[in-house]
């Protein structure tokens, strides 16, 4: 077997669970996250989970939403630690087959501050990775994460490979994620696909973060904003039919 | 600016385009192409466009459909290829706000080889990564790129960021991609936002697939199947309620 | 040219504008919103508009999240006027190629009234007919509105023929709808598809709801949810394979 | 309990399934497929189904293929069924999260005879009504139906009430629906929400299509394309901010 003395100590993930449910309440996707953080932690990652729900985060489409009439905007001062991080997973339930509005506010959030730049003239979120964890009860997973891969892409973030996990049970109502049966064992938490896929998940998310990490981010070439603004072109010219 | 001496001389890349034309019909989709494979050939990229509809690929979820009852099928052929690839670019039109029919048989045959291993015990899609390019005259093209960047993650490709590009015009029926204007300008051919996508996609994919060849693919801890299966965990452990 | 003395009085709309703008900033949303109240109020349809970002709705899953937690809560003011309407539109704008965080929250609580049932033992949406308005600057109405009136015939409302209309711009940033032009026309105003789509949508709307008025509802057997969980099953027998 | 001498005869249901699986070969959404049409016999609806891959059907966006380029097409003679037809199901199974190939085809073949009217003016499909069955063994029931459902309503079909069913099992690969199980029993087919989905469904769609076939359609007006074509407007009027 592959040595297992990985370091990924200096790493930082920031985790937004965009659950229904504030605090103290159970949420069943915290508990689908702590595989990952708890893998995460152990080869000494820097994580941080924000229930989303239990913070003063404007909805709105600025950095700052004080400047455009909110009270309060928990929001700038997050996004300080999305600024720090290396590995941003977006987590959340199913409802009626889709994301919550939760997990749709950060990505508006997220969205927001898409047109700062980093130094070299990329989008802030390149260099960063990003994943997702969905639970329910029903169906649409995969629904969830093609949304919230996909906006992590077009943000910036590199996608590793089989960057998803999930849980649901058969089709319909039914138990949650966790939740205890009648005989005392716990629903899902014996999932092998759901426990692998969250596994592979976290590690590729440490690999790639670690390698851009160690590489100093993704190669400012053909994709720095700043450039094409300024009429680099990067080999591109207009097509013509064949 | 940084140094433009880039080599990517050793990558291939493969397209599948999946229009609904044949040829020698004109696709609006390859103009698009184009604009990345003009890129990626003027820097040593190998590239092969697969207009899908012009070949006898049968429709189903097994590597070889020969052995399932299909008379012929030109799919194991393909697959060698897509096996050396180092980039796949899932392209193509947009029917009715939704990928074509010719882009879910693809989809559908990279998925009937998912179950491939590299040599490392990783799915065989593992170390390549993938993009998209979609066109059409209405509306559609993120609908559509989540789904095939999303398939392409969840096979095993590595996403990079902003990894897709498109064209549409305002929405309702009207001209398509390239179309000759009354003016005598090609529809679309001078739209800042799809040139620079097409361009930042391009290099981000050579970026990546450079940097993933030059590492020898994906680190292979925490995501080699045939591991699991043999019973690693990879630090995996059941996660408990706090 | 059929008579148009349609008569609709006594029929009622309600129409949630999910822009993330507070009154009284301007949504580009409300404008399409009024091409189909304008024709309704004509025909003597009661119409409502809610932006649902000024008003103080919980976010949850449950009909009364004051039950829950929340110190406030307009929901269950506003789910009595949900009730007495015939017609819902969900109406909002695109934010990263999908619906914002306000339309999603109104679907949210929308399914949290999902099981309460009518007095012949349906679903409590049954009888109402709903239909969606999208607006953005680059790409996504139809995946937009896929969910918006999936959301809505699963919680019990008919779909009418051509039930949405939506405006967006060429791919990319750029004007949004109604803005003035420097030719000092208002963009997207004279969109054929979209006008066309709005005024059809909005007639069907107000013949199925009429039909479904004057037919007291969608008829009542073989969808009782009552009548199903007493154990009648309507002809339904166990499938076997042929 | 209401009277349940009801009496759809004279109505027609046209099934299409876009299993990838040619006959004689088993196909698990048949089975869900039966539980739908045993009931439409049972109250005289006439009933076709329609296994796509078993036909010659050719790929393409125009009413016949044979016209551009194909040497078969047996589309044409199966489109004269649908145009007979009251009812439209869509049915297939999962595929990566999605609709399969065939059932993308289906719906570009329907897509390209939309542009035929009635002889009131309306859209061919008008009058129609639609629905969709899925099944698969991981995820993606709500996701495959919004599309579906979608494009049928798109088209001119109405969508009544919860007008989608399916079966999907636990997350991951497993059983799929309809497989015998260790102890002998059948996997999925005692899932109380799949079976009641597919019979209020059914009834649904029989319900909605005697009372449009009753009222002899869609009320023509406000709704024909060739009315506005011609420079009916139907009370649109543009808009203008407030």
């Amino acid at each position: 077997m592959t040595d297992k003395n990985w370091d990924f100590s200096g790493l930082k993930a920031i985790v937004f669970n965009g659950t229904l449910t504030k605090s103290p309440g159970e949420s069943h996707t915290d508990l689908l996250i702590k595989i990952s953080t708890d893998i995460m932690k152990k080869h000494g990652v820097g994580v941080e989970v924000i229930r989303t729900i239990d913070h003063d985060i404007a909805t709105g489409v600025y950095p700052d939403m004080r400047e455009h009439g909110a009270a309060t905007d928990e929001w700038p001062d997050i996004y300080k630690r999305v600024e720090q991080a290396d590995i941003i997973i977006l987590a959340g339930p199913i409802w009626l087959g889709d994301n919550s509005s939760m997990t749709k506010k950060i990505i508006e959030r997220l969205y927001a501050c898409s047109s700062l730049l980093n130094s070299k003239g990329q989008y802030a979120y390149y260099g960063k990775v990003g994943g997702s964890l969905i639970t329910g009860n029903e169906d649409g997973v995969k629904h969830c994460t093609m949304n919230t891969l996909y906006s992590l892409q077009h943000l910036g973030c590199v996608i590793p490979p089989q960057a998803d996990a999930g849980w649901i049970g058969e089709v319909g109502p039914g138990a949650s994620y966790g939740d205890t049966k009648e005989d005392g064992t716990r629903e899902g938490l014996d999932n092998d696909f759901t426990n692998r896929n969250a596994t592979f998940m976290t590690w590729n998310l440490m690999h790639l973060a670690k390698m851009l990490k160690d590489a100093g981010g993704i190669p400012a070439y053909g994709n720095q904003r700043s450039e094409w603004d300024a009429g680099a072109r990067f080999d591109f010219t207009n097509p013509e039919y064949r």
